[in-house]
């Protein structure tokens, strides 16, 4: 309720206050508030989710979306606008699947696979069910006490309103199956992956150890697990689960670019963007619609300014981040141009408001940062003290490389109530929102392609 | 909605569970189960907030809260319980404010005068109001611009989950003043650092440079900073403010203490507490009536098990924390004793559910954390991957000498809405809440008391 009357109401004080006081950044603020009126990103995403649909990596989804992208970027006025493709090897693809409870009341169960996942044998697995309540109790079992049986770890995930819940919870699914494999287990279940109790299964990758069998593995919604959970704790409880997938050894995969070249020095390069791919289970609105569809927006608004700034906005739509792949392979082919890279940053935090700006470790009292803060602050946003852990897992590989990255939080507080499941629908965006952080992204890429700024002076200097 | 019923029913599965699979820690999961059902942090907040009120150090309440403090560790079964004295110099006491707008339709604003503040003139001062939309215009704001003025910050605060929202807003207050001053102002005014649009104003400490002009500072509430700053973009705004206040020269002040005391190695002390003292404009149920009675309760309910753990429990509650001065006459007091504290930590953090421990740099692999995580995922509590910050503001001169410091963040996002203001009251406390809060304590101060984890020998290989 807050968000959306006051962010409206402050961009019009901004614009009345402009006329009285001098405004450090008086470009930055205009088009700030230029992108907060825009409705940019959303006809973007209505498109992407209508035209486009589910999009995992090695889908005919995947394949529409790449020209979905293409004809996009070049509707918006990019230039340089291609595609750079990759293969993606042993892309995974749902099958049939189903869980039941087979003690009490049998009944069916809320699951879906997990990405990487081995198939059962056609008539799928049935054993009884060993529940943990934490990961560190699955951990803490002893080798061949959960032979032939069905694990499922039952731990809730913390709501927070960055990723920190969901990071510390979610290698019960990214390394559970491996931990129950090593002591014995035919199949391992985890609670989905998120804070919310409606009675839908969230999927997402799980990644086998080299040296562990590999067992079938899916997620089941909260509320099934929690009924497991109960019921074992009061007589043995056996289940039935069936999960069929098949891998595509080699998936022909793209990423997808576009440029709003810059005036003077084009081969510096300010590198944002989101991933096209995307799950199977929806049309993936948040995760990463809402990614694409804002650095598509904010740059494309920045290229509509008067003139473009000194230099170039590249916007990558990664090909195949949920899976893996994307980044890699695009770090592999932009080797050479690393160094030319000034900044890099990912949209894959969701649709909601933008609240915390993380920059490459910089000088708090560089009048560029303060410029920056200030054209922020009445979006509400700061600036963080604490630099970028991450720029996000497609820039990744050029982090490592040595390019600067930079992060904007946005409010994830919701966020994984959808993420993953068959809920993550535009149904759930709210229009304000994706306006306020489609303005942050504007003036973060504009201050940066516009200024001399050069993280990468400082990231050298850290690095030495 | 979620976190009361959830944490109820997990913890009965928990219970429930207990009885088929070996749970990690047993006596560290029934003394959470048993604090989670306590209801033990409540009555106490009851009868602080009721009994004694506002309790700013240098006044009255002050006096009857230390008599409080004692009855209640008395009462609560504590030993070795005393009052340590120190002196408050300069004391700060709220006198008469009043702030109105004489331009257009001449009305009142809700105005409170900031900690520190000198008075104005008792006619007040009159002047034109200069507006600034963000703490960085300020700063720009060239020598002499400001001569005369009365100056209006306005930027807005980030709402945040943790404190990092409030960091980010909070200079505008502590270091507006002088920065202003600098420029010429005759008087200062920053809008309430809160994210809350409530028409009441919120106190806090501010900082005068030594070198600067002090001129009298204070905070509006937020429609009315809006409403000035919407005023002065359209024509000459001026005001008139009164601020009184006075400072008692030398307060007597005191930290008051109840220990839990080890069975084993009483001389190696936990050292957890709240702060006594608050503002001035409510009874500060949140800030910190909470943390009082958090630790004060978390602290009795492991002093009420079977046997007391190996280490002793010291509670000490926190004599004049909103104005400093505590942390550093405990930490001068006990110079030599800081080597023999295993873990010092502050529950300043309002009264919301408890989400993230940080603990001082530790082992992730350690049994002895795996332990504590296993004990603090039922109540939706992770251990973060990063360590502790600062263990708050009171044990921070204990950090400064060597002391592992640990953070508990509870949700904050609507803690600030009320914090320094007249609405920090019972009324908003809620208890399940609270009764999480107090197990999740319980769980970290039973764990550190009872095993023989020693986060000091990594801090001291860190500090090398």
């Amino acid at each position: 309720m807050e968000s959306r009357s006051a962010h409206v109401l402050l961009s019009l004080l901004v614009l009345a206050a402009s006329g009285g006081l001098a405004f450090a950044g008086e470009d930055i603020a205009q088009l700030r508030d230029r992108a907060l009126a825009s409705n940019q990103a959303w006809p973007i995403l209505e498109s992407l989710t209508t035209e486009v649909g589910a999009r995992p990596v090695g889908s005919a989804g995947m394949s529409r979306a790449k020209d979905w992208a293409i004809s996009k970027f070049t509707a918006l006025g990019f230039s340089n606008v291609h595609l750079e493709s990759f293969t993606k090897e042993n892309a995974w693809v749902r099958g049939f699947e189903s869980a039941m409870v087979l003690t009490n009341n049998p009944h069916s169960l809320a699951v879906t696979g997990l990405g990487n996942s081995v198939s059962t044998p056609p008539g799928g697995i049935e054993a009884e069910v060993v529940v943990f309540q934490t990961f560190w109790d699955l951990i803490n079992a002893t080798p061949g006490s959960l032979n032939g049986k069905i694990v499922l770890v039952n731990q809730p995930m913390v709501r927070t309103q960055n990723e920190d819940g969901y990071r510390s919870a979610v290698r019960a699914r990214t390394e559970g199956p491996s931990i129950a494999a090593d002591r014995g287990a035919a199949a391992y279940l985890t609670r989905s992956i998120t804070a919310s109790d409606a009675a839908l299964p969230h999927t997402g990758l799980t990644r086998y150890a080299a040296a562990s069998p590999r067992i079938p593995a899916a997620a089941l919604a909260v509320p099934d697990a929690e009924f497991v959970a109960r019921l074992a704790a009061r007589a043995p409880v056996r289940m039935r689960i069936i999960l069929q997938s098949r891998v595509i050894p080699a998936a022909p995969a793209w990423n997808v670019v576009g440029e709003i070249k810059g005036r003077e020095t084009p081969d510096e390069i300010v590198l944002i963007g989101g991933h096209l791919d995307s799950w199977d289970l929806s049309e993936s609105a948040s995760d990463d619609g809402a990614g694409v569809a804002i650095t598509m927006a904010a740059a494309a608004l920045v290229g509509a300014a008067p003139r473009h700034p000194r230099r170039t906005i590249r916007v990558v739509l990664w090909g195949s981040e949920e899976t893996e792949g994307s980044g890699a392979a695009y770090a592999a082919a932009h080797r050479d141009e690393a160094l030319k890279i000034v900044l890099a940053a990912e949209s894959d935090f969701g649709a909601g408001h933008a609240y915390r700006l993380a920059l490459p470790r910089a000088d708090p009292a560089d009048p560029r940062i303060a410029e920056l803060g200030a054209a922020l602050a009445p979006l509400k946003v700061f600036v963080s003290a604490d630099p970028a852990r991450s720029g996000g897992s497609d820039v990744e590989p050029l982090r490592v490389a040595g390019v600067p990255v930079a992060s904007f939080n946005q409010d994830q507080s919701g966020y994984f109530d959808r993420h993953h499941s068959a809920d993550d629908t535009l149904a759930r965006i709210d229009r304000a929102d994706l306006d306020q952080t489609v303005a942050a992204w504007a003036v973060l890429i504009y201050s940066v392609a516009e200024n001399d700024i050069d993280f990468r002076a400082t990231m050298s200097s850290e690095a030495k």
